[in-house]
C-alpha cells in the first residue's frame, strides 16, 4: 500500500465528519480502583459506541472520503467481527452498499446482524477457498472498494478521534493503555496523544499469546507470527500494517502483553465494579494498568475501551469462571 | 413521620450538593431500540453512579443536613442493599459513623462491601429479633439519627437530582418511567420532572408481584401487601411512604407493572446491544417500554436505570436463562 500516512490533521478532519454521526461516548471512573492503585484512571467507553466498537469510527470516515463513483459501485470488507458491522453500519448511513466476506463458518448471530444493518453477506470455505482470490474476483466483476480494518489513512484518522475526545474532556495524561491487534487504533490514538497532550507516554498492550507488535517495536521491523490463540479475538491479526508500523515506531512508548486470565479478572471487574460489558479485547489496556505491568501509582492515566461486543454465553462463562 | 413535603428547590439546593461529589451519569441510547419502537428513548445510567445505584445521592443529601452534634453522634440505617451502601459512602465521605443494621444471613458480599466503605455492620437474627428493637436500643444509647431509605425529604430531593440531569440534557420529554419501591426515587423524579418538564407523563413501575403503589394510586390510599416475590429486589417495599404517597399521588400519571421475565429480558438487551449491566430493580421502567405497556410510539421518552448492584452468579445465570 502506497497511500501516506495519516496526520493529526487527518484525525481533526475525521472528527468534524463524525460530529454527530458516532456517539461522544462517556469517560468513567472508579474511586474504588483509583484508590487501589494510588492513581486517577479515566476510561474511554468505547463499548458504548455505535456497533458496540470503536471501530465504527475509521470505518465511517473511510467510507465518507469515496468519490461519487466509489460510492455508487459500493465497498467490500473480510471481517467477522466488529469491523464487519462498522463497515455495514457506515456503509447504511451514507446509502452505498457494503459487501463482507465471511468465512461458512462464523456465527450466525454475526452474520445476522451483519445483514440487520443491510449489508450482504459472501461466505468462502476456510478449507477450500482463498478469501484473497474470492474478494478479488468480486472486486473486479463489480468495481468495489475495498475498505481495510486497520491499515488504511482514513481508518486510522477516524480511530483516533476517540482519544482526541477522551484528552479534550481529562487535559493531560501521564500514559495512555490502549488494546493493540493491527494497529488502527494504537495509531490513531498516537497521533492525537502526540498532539495535545504531548509528554503523554503511550502504550499498546496485547495478548501475550501474540506479541507480534512488541517483537516489531523491538526489532525495528514488521515481525509476522503464526496465528496466536487468546480469548482477545480483536487482536488475533498475525502482523502490523506498513501504515501502522511507522506511527508506533515513532510515538509508541512500549508494547506490553497479558495473559487471558488478566483479560478475564479484568472483564469481572468491569462487570462487578463498573456495570459495563466489555469484550476480552477491549480490556488489554485495563488489564496492563491493573496488573501494574508498568509504573502506574501517582500517575493520571487513560484506558481505552475499545469494544463490549462478546458472545453472551460466553461472556456468562467469563462472569463465572472465577 | 411529621416531616414536610419536599419541593423541588429542595432537588435545586440537593443538585448543588452533590456538585463534584455525585457522578453526573451518561444518559445513553440506542438507535436500534428506537429504529424498533418508533419512538427516541434516552436512559439516565444511575447504573454508572457511586456504589452503583441512585441511592448514593439521596444518601449524601440526608448526611449534609445532619446538625454538627448529629454528625458527632452518626447515623444508623436498616438496610442488606443499596441503601447500607449509599449510607455508608456517604458517612465515610462526611466523616460521620454509620451503623448498618443487617439480618445475620444476608449475603457475606454485601457485608463486606458496607464494611469495607467503613461502616459497622450490626447483625440481627430474623427469626429471634426484632430489626426496629435492636435499632432502637442502639438509637438510645448512642444517639444515633434514624436515615430512612425513602421517608424522608431530604432522600426525596436528593434522588430528584437525577432526573433533573437528565432533563437538563435532553429537553422536554413526553413520557417518564422509573423503578418503583418505597418510592424515594418515583416522587424526587416526580418534583423534577414537574418543574422542568410539566406536561411529561411521569410512570411509576413495580414488579407484578407486588403491586402496592399502584393499588395505593387507585384507591387513594396507601396499601398494604404481604412480602412480594420478585427478583426485583430493591423494589420489595410492603407499603408507600407517608411523604412519598402523597407526591405520587398528586404529579404520577399511572402507576405500571411488569414480570420477571420480561425483566431478564430487558436485563439481557442491556448486556447485549448496550453494553451495560443493570440489576432487575433497574430494568423495571425499561421493561414497561420495551413491552409498550402504554403506548411509546412517536414519543421522546426518558428511562431512569436506578443502579447495577446484581450478584455476578446470579447476572450470569440470568444471561444464559435465554
Amino acid at each position: 500500500m502506497s497511500a501516506s500516512l495519516p496526520s493529526y490533521d487527518d484525525v481533526v478532519q475525521a472528527s468534524n465528519t463524525l460530529q454527530g454521526i458516532a456517539h461522544r461516548t462517556p469517560v468513567l471512573t472508579s474511586a474504588t480502583l483509583n484508590a487501589r492503585l494510588g492513581a486517577q484512571v479515566f476510561f474511554k467507553c468505547e463499548n458504548f459506541q455505535r456497533i458496540g466498537a470503536f471501530k465504527f469510527r475509521g470505518g465511517y470516515n473511510a467510507l465518507s472520503k469515496l468519490t461519487e463513483a466509489q460510492r455508487k459501485a459500493g465497498v467490500i470488507a473480510f471481517s467477522s467481527g466488529n469491523h464487519a458491522q462498522a463497515i455495514a453500519l457506515a456503509a447504511r448511513l451514507l446509502g452505498v452498499q457494503a459487501t463482507i466476506v465471511m468465512p461458512q463458518d462464523a456465527p450466525a448471530a454475526k452474520k445476522a446482524a451483519t445483514q440487520g444493518y443491510g449489508a450482504r453477506v459472501v461466505d468462502y470455505d476456510r478449507q477450500t477457498q482463498d478469501r484473497e482470490a474470492v474478494a478479488h474476483a468480486l472486486m473486479e466483476q463489480q468495481g468495489l472498494t475495498l475498505i481495510p480494518p486497520f491499515n488504511h489513512p482514513d481508518v486510522i484518522a477516524g480511530q483516533g478521534t476517540a482519544v482526541k475526545e477522551l484528552l479534550e474532556e481529562t487535559g493531560g495524561l501521564d500514559a495512555l493503555f490502549v488494546p493493540l491487534g493491527g494497529g488502527g487504533l494504537l495509531s490513531g490514538s498516537l497521533l492525537a496523544a502526540h498532539a495535545i497532550s504531548p509528554d503523554c507516554a503511550v502504550y499498546g498492550v496485547e495478548p501475550e499469546a501474540g506479541t507480534d507488535g512488541q517483537q516489531s517495536l523491538r526489532t525495528g521491523e514488521i515481525v509476522h507470527i503464526a496465528p496466536p490463540s487468546s480469548i482477545a479475538d480483536g487482536a488475533l491479526t498475525q502482523a502490523l500494517g506498513s501504515l501502522t508500523f511507522p506511527i508506533l515506531r515513532q510515538y509508541a512508548r512500549d508494547v506490553l502483553s497479558v495473559s487471558d486470565p488478566q483479560l478475564v479478572q479484568a472483564l469481572r471487574f468491569f462487570a462487578e465494579r463498573m456495570k459495563m460489558v466489555v469484550e476480552p479485547t477491549g480490556c488489554l489496556g485495563a488489564a496492563a494498568v491493573f496488573n501494574e505491568i508498568v509504573p502506574v501509582r501517582g500517575k493520571r492515566i487513560g484506558v481505552v475501551l475499545s469494544g463490549g461486543n462478546v458472545d453472551i454465553s460466553a461472556y456468562a462463562r467469563y462472569l463465572q469462571s472465577a
